[in-house]
């Protein structure tokens, strides 16, 4: 299984003389392509190698290049790329907001780039991608990366870190963070595949350039003081506008599966077992009273 | 018009001798309410001032308790609260993500209560409200705040602060990134006023316990390196559906106001005029390529 976010024993900052120890290493599994995923998971880890003359690096924010349209002789830029293939794999990321592995090479050209070899960055985020004409004249997919640390991701679940133990570190803090996003963020894509990317609510799915969209709604809230499991038996599959509904009171789930405050049924699949406390839960807490 | 977000000159920490001094500076206008806002503009101010039983406070995140339902004399909850008044303003605080000023009095119980009069604690965000069984049996409604600074959401705007002047004191940031928030927020929302919170292209408003929601879509988007401006001229109303369809190359607009890559047309309004340069930035660089 392709391995998302922190590798455990590897710091940001680390340097690797080469490819194949980078590879090695479980930071960056390929040993030539620039981007490592697939269009079904998503990319986990991209490298920045000198390659792309569009590629711009402003440290905690980095405007990449995609993959494809080069003279492989020449290495200029001969042809459009395609959002296909590793292109899309790294769109994939964007839509499902999965962290991203960054590793400069000493052959990238910046500032924060190593004098020799491969120097692992840390975690980023697919802020946006577009295309648009590169410095060729041709059409180039551009990724705008944000750190993790910058965007605040770092500090989402500190409250559930309450208990460390005494002499805890900085870094591994960051590793067991991030390990959390992500197992989070497996029981919530087996939820949406179960069910197609389709919402349980409307039936839905949201066709974007990168693939379907839905997204996981836990049904007793996560945290405090509801302190919901994450749990497949406790996410529902929904678009974005049941979502914000199932949030905000729009709308609550009865034991037999009919809805309160809009008409219909909430679809279900045999794969998927929904635990009624839950749906209860949310009733008592988030349904109107008259 | 209601002052969301830091009052200049005020900082936390801050200690008030009496309510009224605390209204004067502007934190919390009202003498004696625990909640200042109102239905349509959201709440701008809390005060805990220990009336209420359900009231927790653990510093950076305070589960609060709305107005209403205690015997006047005894101030003992004998009814059940409902979500209107003031009430409903906090939770539209929440379905509009606006800052909250807290205040702590010396009457509230908590080990970060003043010994005497009020202190201005900061800025929180209300993330979730709903209702359950208070201690006296009778239902209450419940909001839980995180401080803006446990959110991150200081952090938010940092990459624009780049030319800040030399000697530049961290409160004073503060102060700045939160006017920024809160001006981003009275744009958005005259649009979505203008539109009525319907979405510009299905036309469909959605119905939460704290009233209509619609997100506002920056066409161009904001930050580098597209670096669209915050104007009513760059901000659609969107349902969340077709705010992500918008922002992941699910559609594009034509310059007729037809869309690209689903049926229909952008629904327009007199009052809000769309400037046609962000609507082809917007098209030349999420369109799909054939």
């Amino acid at each position: 299984m392709r391995q998302f976010g922190e590798i455990e024993g590897v710091y940001p900052g680390q340097i690797f003389a080469n490819r194949a120890e980078l590879a090695k290493s479980g930071i960056h599994p390929p040993n030539q392509a620039g981007i490592s995923g697939s269009i079904i998971e998503g990319a986990d880890s991209i490298v920045l190698s000198g390659g792309y003359e569009d590629d711009q690096d402003y440290g905690d924010r980095i405007l990449y290049t995609g993959a494809g349209g080069r003279d492989e002789k020449t290495k200029q830029q001969i042809a459009d790329q395609e959002l296909t293939g590793k292109n899309l794999a790294l769109a994939k990321s964007k839509l499902y907001q999965l962290p991203v592995r960054v590793t400069r090479s000493h052959k990238h050209k910046s500032e924060y780039s190593p004098d020799e070899g491969y120097c692992y960055a840390g975690l980023y985020i697919v802020e946006d991608y577009w295309c648009e004409r590169g410095i060729s004249g041709h059409y180039i997919w551009r990724y705008s990366l944000v750190s993790c640390e910058l965007a605040g991701l770092d500090k989402q679940n500190d409250t559930k870190e309450l208990d460390k133990p005494p002499g805890y570190k900085e870094t591994e803090r960051k590793v067991v963070l991030v390990k959390r996003i992500v197992r989070d963020t497996t029981k919530a894509r087996r939820v949406k595949e179960w069910h197609g990317y389709k919402c349980q609510v409307c039936g839905m799915a949201l066709e974007t350039s990168a693939g379907l969209y839905a997204e996981a709604a836990h049904i007793q809230p996560l945290g405090m003081p509801h302190s919901g499991p994450d749990d497949e038996s406790n996410i529902l599959c929904l678009c974005p506008n049941h979502h914000v509904l199932f949030d905000n009171g729009g709308f609550t789930i009865n034991e037999d599966m009919s809805l309160n405050g809009i008409d219909g049924h909430l679809i279900t699949n045999r794969k998927h077992k929904i635990d009624i406390r839950f749906i209860t839960y949310h009733q008592e807490h988030y349904q109107q009273l008259k």
